[in-house]
């Protein structure tokens, strides 16, 4: 077994470079990388060499949207699972404390998370993780898919904070890949209308494809014009204006759920209105509880992911597949193949 | 205008006789009927002349599934109003009572509710209602659908009781009209897998061919045979034994809602069980504040109605509609259509 | 019977005059108002003329906190209530919009407010209620204890807000009487531990006697300086600081309830730090549903309310109630007394 | 150190013994048992040598309210726990499986739980216990206060699950020491009334010593006379008519949490009601998340719980505290000092 990885040593710095293959511990399997989608958060590192306060300060594999199969297990692990193809969760809690405990365990103080400084991720073609965050694939759902569980567990995640009911109108701020998927999982959650806005004509085309019911270009048309008494607004933009103008988009006791992130630690919001109308308003730190349901909803349908995929790239060119991200509005999620 | 009516005197006799056209009062539209649904109920009233303590004491008008065209609009209501096509909420609360404040309207003890003894239905040409019980329905939302508002309505009350949270694996027990629209409905809520029982093969088939991923006829395979591990339950059969299998069929903090009227007052429930698991059961009596959400849902796409449509029948066809939702299991849905 | 009645008609101006006993119509009862409350947004009317968009325009009666005794009742109203003790609800919605019927009445945009321009309020001897909207006092509870039902119902809504839970570490910001009477309900909903917050030395050591369990004075000492791991901050101030810095001391997933209007529409939050820790941040207007539960809590001595009447005035007084609420920090809650 | 051990052999067949002092593995600390509450689980065991499908066949050291110091620590555990005195709970998770994970530990198939066979329990010197379940008692909660967070751990639960909201009117059936202790807990959480039942005179007047509104004898007046409207049911007797009479009980939309066991796996309900009135039915297993926030309630003075204590035993006297508990209805918490 020969294990390569795409390392990042500073911005605009991707090495390709040969890593020992690690060894399962008890309760861990080793799995052969089959899939890695790029993240918007693994294009900023490989921008700026940071995001706020984690740094990248030592040569760094990034890469945490990832499927694979198992190709060894350790000890106490069911060698029956060798061979099993997995979608991975690639965020690490420590299980006992007090958020650990009360099912929070996204929130974990110690959790150690793929392709964040100064844990690796994967993009290479070997990676360990405890068993119980390796999440079988049925055999309709492709690593491709299985890689995008984990943006898709963002946007299901976002969505049941906005505690949607069923026939709900939703505003999605924001039609990047992550907009999109929260798009998408609105839908298959039962939401009617889906309203959203983006600056990119292209962008905006891609989500009527997709599903959304209007469409808004913020450049050329205010959001905050008319009373759009949406019951939800899900934010993926970080954008200062779509954060105010989509609260003030919301019905009395709507939900805002921010997930975008802004360029500063603080923002500007309408707090009156958020008093007078009763507004819930919440963030989201990625997620908990999200990859079984998310595989089930791939694999009988609910969710079709396919659509969002815009670009194929090998193990070596994984420098490529984070610059094609960057640069093209109409690229929506580019998935690294190790294996190929 | 003429107002016919299909009026039950007693069990297995309805009369078609004229009525007079009512008179809306302030606050009230008249309403020229298009399309009611025969509802279980309906049928049970005409068999037995009662539910429980309900009976039919005086000449009763059947019918609670209905929409139609507001004619004219009594004081204080806009008369723009006129000529708006409208699905009704057929149960009238106080408004006022603990009940009606905390937004448990269907709980309001001072209910008027069509169809059900004193209070005539839509079984007839026109009818009145308070105009924020009639809830305009968009072109592309027939009568017919508008009508199968209600039943709707029932389905997705029952599956907001079960909170659902997308990728859930429900048990629909019963596949009669109402478990077949609740399975719709946790469809378009995002449920990933569904199994559906009933003891009829033609039930079954049409089940699935509507969505259940999974079928099982209880009068040959024992539902409590395995873990299924569900997290919802919907009982919409009646049946005890159902009941019982049901819940231990629900995974630890599964939901199980009872739909389904039962023969008796009481029922017995594994409650070691639901200890055990913390289980929450609860019950569903009608619904509240769903029909808004309902109509957006099958205008957009999310529910198909018209595949459950399949009989229709003119208002004096009515018994004639009541008996065929009684005596044959292919039939889901009968609509009576007045205006014909 | 005469009518007097504190009139406003101008900041500064509030003149006692006649008025005509009014008459109450189908469904509602006159009531001799007994006791009111001296309210903040009182002394903002008084001082300022306007509240926000809430302008006076003709001579506006206030008071909004009051109890009675009912003298007659109108149509439909059983006779029976005549010399019913009452505390008054004064928040009249329309009962039938989206937002009654979902059970969040006091967001109803036709919701009638005693005291809010152009509603009379009851600093007067003479008012017209809805029946339901005037709540039976139990003999242990005076007419004063009664009129303060209003302001506790806030201190109740918010804590309904902060899903306190039993054991919670609660943060109220600021010590003014919504302040006192949070944190009062806070103890009364089982928070072990309450950090309150004030400029004032004399309001934190009456908030320390009525059981705080630590008070900081943040003129000198920074709220921010350490981890509070607070599960609920309610903020009651409207300080821009107490608002950053309070959601700063949120443990992950806490609970921030913004009680207290700051001087502008917008303010700025710390949303990357409610983002990592998914902090739930709301606001609430008024209440709803609160109270039946406060006069219970307060007759089964749950809730002391006497503690906080610091002061008791004629109707004639009426002025300077309204002028010592302001300009005395000792001064916790002014009581006009109309009978007297 | 010696390690001595009251052991269940058989049904009444209790001896002290000498134990090996166990030695604390990574992550693990060694508590010095100073205090262990008699539960009513202990005393069946004791009488029947097993409770369901949970049979001694080994001998057994039963006991798990239990609290202590902690006198070593394993690897990986902060020297300076040493000395520290602390409440132990007792029911330790696997913390990786779906019940773990979503926050729902006390569900977990793998738990082991102290005195429940095979596992030992705290009726003996030393205990081992993972640091994380060994909280931290402040100097003002006794051991024997510690020892009893558990039982108020499950009045915590209860009421949780009772989803109190200040002002409720609460009806606990059974007063035994669950009961009690539930009482108390709600009584805590802002319920205004609490109605409870028993047929023990001498239990019903503890009760209302110790804080209930009202008692009712069931063997002279029946529970099911009158329209209670209670908000929620906590039933802690275990017995079939106080089940059905306390869900009778209930307001619409009202809660009922079972706590008591019955004698079978199943119970018959009045499940009409429960669907004509929403009802929520739940059930509780033991508890989680409850450690930290009683321990706060007791060391606040929010809950009192000296007042339960009713006697106090050697650790060689742990076969008469088992006696005694099960003999006498004034009896409500017995505690062993095992150091004494």
């Amino acid at each position: 077994m020969n294990n390569q990885a795409a390392v990042l040593y500073a911005p605009h710095d991707v090495r390709i470079e040969e890593r020992p293959v690690p060894h399962p511990g008890p309760g861990e399997v080793l799995i052969e990388v089959k899939a890695v989608g790029v993240c918007g958060s693994d294009v900023h590192y490989y921008e700026h060499g940071r995001i706020g306060s984690f740094v990248v300060r030592q040569p760094l594999i990034l890469g945490h949207e990832s499927s694979g199969v198992i190709v060894d297990v350790g000890k106490g692990v069911n060698k029956d699972r060798i061979g099993e193809r997995v979608a991975m969760e690639p965020g690490i809690p420590c299980g006992i404390c007090r958020e650990c405990r009360t099912g929070h365990y996204n929130l974990c103080a110690d959790v150690r998370f793929f392709g964040t400084p100064p844990i690796d991720g994967a993009f290479t073609n070997y990676v360990i993780l405890p068993e119980s965050f390796a999440y079988k694939l049925p055999d309709q759902v492709s690593y491709e898919e299985g890689a995008l569980i984990e943006p898709l567990s963002v946007g299901l995640w976002a969505c049941r904070k906005a505690q949607l009911k069923g026939g709900d109108r939703v505003l999605v701020t924001g039609a990047g890949p992550i907009g999109i998927v929260a798009m998408k999982v609105a839908i298959a959650l039962g939401a009617a209308e889906i309203i959203i806005t983006d600056v990119s004509p292209q962008r905006l085309e891609t989500a009527r494809k997709l599903g959304a019911t209007r469409t808004i270009n913020v450049a050329e048309e205010s959001l905050a014009d008319a009373n759009r008494d949406v019951d939800a607004l899900i934010e993926c933009s970080g954008n200062a204006s779509a954060l105010k103008d989509g609260i003030r988009a919301l019905r009395p006791a709507g939900k805002a759920v921010i997930v975008g992130m802004g360029p500063g630690e603080e923002a500007s919001i309408p707090l009156s209105f958020i008093q007078n109308r009763e507004i819930l308003l919440t963030g989201i730190f990625r997620y908990a509880n999200t990859y079984q349901d998310a595989i089930a909803m791939v694999a009988t349908g609910r969710i079709d992911l396919k659509s969002i995929i815009t670009g194929h790239y090998t193990l070596e060119q994984t420098e490529q597949a984070l610059q094609a991200t960057k640069s093209d509005p109409s690229n929506i999620k580019s998935v690294v193949v190790p294996g190929q």
